[in-house]
């Protein structure tokens, strides 16, 4: 399907369920994906890196694009992370993603390697020519260890080859200059780059995000409480920003799952995408709150902690 | 004079002018704190980083915070930084700052040590316990290469160590999961640290900020707009956050005079520093635009380019 | 072949030469294993991160590795990297490098995710338990923003998970205190891992890693120049340091050839995997020099640069 | 004095002893003097990072320098660091130095500020013309986060700004670049700096850093085991490596007294000086152990078993 110009609204990246023996459990990322698509979101983000990415076998990631494609039905736009090191192996990832039906595609900076400004442009410049699906750049520095000059994304939107920008940079006030550069909140449309689609991946900040003219939001929180950013979404888009603050602070005090995970027994990541999946799991939507090796599991006592919140937010566990 | 509590508004990080062999220009200095105050600032933070206090000796320190004391005149607070590598040295600069007759202290983790967060703990309990002033934490991990943990911070806030935060950290998340744990826009008052002040030193995030609930801003670019603050400030306290969010763009433009100096010729904070002054220069309130040593001074282009950009930000240079 | 017991001596990270079209040159490969076993080396790392494997697809990888193995025949190990995001991905690359004829494995401690050190040992485990070949750790922060540390190599050597560890870590007072805790120089093979090897990829600093009680090296610039490192090897076997010293400053200067690429206009590893491979084209090894994309190639002018840098070192160059 | 040309040796960073308030203990550095000129080093180094030169008033820096003058005697140079964030303060240090006695200026980069390489030539080319002392780079990025380019360096070195660099980046293949560049081991003296003085202060590759042909050592350690450290000094100047690698494996088992504060109670800085001045409590040099604030001192046990490395090392506590 054509994407929205610009795309905006909830996108979450959608986590990816796994089985007992770690095989993707279809069942339940199609019962996630309804959940999703209940709670009124506007797109979904498969092979991000909330999906677990970065854990999953090529096999693995095309068995799990594919159901989130069967599942969307075409309601909404899917858009496929081509996450690897540089763009030969992302041109692999994306052109299996372009015949598994996605409607657009999201990769990063390389990584691994130390690549200059100008080679950078160059990656997202063949990816674009090279595959016939819109491009979104995936500014995720944590991750990739390089961050995307605010210039660089800019040129790129002007000339056409990015459709978006996922931004998880942290760097709130980067973001916000880049915002008016395209023009600003008002001047959005007449701008440099008039279809080009800012969505924020910082999920704590999203009202700050809309209130600066951002198009919408990947937020991984948004698989346990799809509805939450949905009204917050609303509620900017109808100009009641004190109401879309209020939504944020309780979505905020939600995010506390991701500590759940002791930091002295497992890394950052394990525990927050432990928490989400222990979350969808306690809610009823997952069958496992099972996260890819080599992470290590939340703890019993972790699991509990993240139902408490969950209670607290008004998501009381069914299990 | 006695702070506020929390202490809030726009509480601009007063530059030091220089004269033509690097002494405080104390007639410019005076004109300075005459053009804030005119602006409608809420206080005055002296000796801060935009303030050059790295480059300014303790005789420079001492004539500086005397200066914008007197120029003060009781009329809003002044809060001093007192910037040094660990608490020894701190607490000199913190006693004179006290004699002085600075409102408030402002401090930092120690730097150039690698200090546990137990250890930063005793260092502000240390200087609040013995210098008779409320004290601030001044979160700034690109100058100190230490991040303040929010649960640190918290547990000083609900001590009473801090009387609250000059946020430079950039991480507007943690931020922001810091202001809900303090008890949220609403809930502030009535949450563990009532009186506690959370200032954003974040000066392109501002609207995004005080809609968190932040109680102010410390931002280097009000001192050469500090009516622009004040109106956003104003804005978002009446609950019209468009408005701010408008002031907010226009800000963020007239910010991009810190990219006068090119980054193969200077450091960044020459860059900042020199734009800031040269626009003071141009708008007549400084005598001359000079930088501490050894930074290096804008060129004539620079200067020509920073002068543009007040014009189109509605601040005509009369130079 | 079973692998010497330390594996030790110069073990080159073989180029992959290109095509025109971005394809592996087999011939050009095969004809740079033959320069490497001329020169004299102990054995051949591919697929690490100087073969530019983040830049080759798996089709690719297999290609590359299977032409080694082809042109090795036997006479010494070949070892094979299996460079991947995570655990699940790293097997899949694992088990096509022992179907394929690989010694022994090189694997990094994952990336792109943040990764607990408790995890990373899962990860090697897994990685030991599943495949049957000897496993080297790959410590390579540069590239994966992780170093791994000296308790946990300790660990995963005196448990037989790890034959050795390939140190990229630039870290050498943290290799020394390694080697120390391994038994030192004299007392290694009594240590608590005797058979153990622990290999430098440090190119710069051979004869002191070797002094230090090293087993070999990985150098990159041994492409270039084997017998200049198989020389440096020999003489400190010997326990000519004096020698051994004045043959690295030798290779110190030739590897000024890593510089021909000028940083504004290029990665870093663009210039220096760029010189490597102009090198061996001016050296009539490789048909011609190309890099993988997205990597910028050297200018004319660089690899003119790179010819005089040949001839100084006394390799001249035959086109 | 005159220091020699180049200077070369080794130069102990001297702890400074502290008495129960805090204040400079000059009975005990008197004693560590003679501890260390009994042991046989080439000069002293006051005020460097070891002698927790960011945690000493200027009071205190002034009264650790004068004792160490004093008690040196002119039997040995004595360097004194001037540390501080930028040239102007910096300057005043330099300058009190000057006036007490000292031999020679140390000085790091500027930090807390962002401050670009032309800016930092500017700053040791006007510390070297204001103040009439010879003048040695200190590059740590580890305390100033900015590295020193080695072609910063070497242009210093060739126009007579720095007498000297005192090398504690970490990064021996920089080091060992920069060697080569000034003429490598054997053509140093002809070199374009012929009387330029490189010292390591990376304590566990000592013996590496003088066979690449380095001038001597500024060992943290050599606190607690000088006469180790010249034992190390005397085997490279007279060639035999095997002996001075030998010196250096005792010393690299010394240094594990470092690790003896645990990481989840201190800073890391906290632990290795609170190790160097416990044993030399129990060596009989010092009155006490006591580390400056806000550093958490050693637990007892910590203490014990700095001891017990102490004795393995062949230096038996006497208390």
């Amino acid at each position: 399907m054509a994407l929205p110009t610009p795309l905006h609204g909830v996108i979450p990246p959608v986590c990816t369920p796994l089985g007992p023996r770690g095989e993707v459990d279809t069942d339940s990322l199609t019962r996630l994906v309804g959940h999703l698509l209940d709670g009124g979101v506007h797109g979904l983000f498969a092979l991000g890196s909330t999906s677990e990415v970065a854990y999953l076998t090529d096999d693995q990631r095309a068995t799990a694009l594919e159901t989130v494609v069967k599942a969307a039905g075409g309601r909404v736009p899917v858009l496929a992370g081509a996450i690897d090191t540089t763009t030969p192996r992302v041109l692999d990832h994306a052109r299996t993603a372009a015949d598994l039906g996605a409607d657009a595609l999201v990769s990063t900076a390389p990584f691994y390697t130390r690549t200059h400004p100008r080679e950078i442009a160059d990656h997202f410049r063949r990816l674009r020519s090279t595959v016939g699906l819109p491009l979104f750049a995936y500014d995720i520095p944590m991750a990739v260890h390089t961050a995307l000059p605010p210039s660089l994304v800019a040129e790129l939107a002007a000339d056409g080859t990015l459709a978006g920008l996922k931004d998880s940079s942290g760097d709130e006030g980067g973001l916000r200059r880049l915002l008016v550069r395209l023009g600003g909140r008002t001047g959005r449309r007449t701008g440099p780059a008039p279809g080009f689609s800012v969505l924020t991946g910082s999920e704590l900040t999203v009202d700050a995000a809309l209130l600066a003219g951002a198009d919408g939001v990947v937020p991984g929180l948004g698989n346990v409480d799809p509805a939450g950013y949905v009204r917050l979404y609303d509620a900017a888009l109808a100009g009641d920003w004190e109401r879309a603050a209020a939504e944020q602070e309780r979505l905020v005090a939600l995010f506390a799952i991701t500590d759940a995970g002791p930091e002295s027994e497992m890394g950052r990541s394990s525990s927050a995408l432990g928490s989400f999946k222990a979350a969808l799991h306690l809610l009823g939507v997952l069958a496992r709150g099972t996260t890819a090796f080599p992470q290590r599991p939340l703890s019993e006592e972790s699991v509990r902690e993240v139902g408490r919140r969950l209670t607290a937010a008004g998501l009381p566990p069914v299990r």
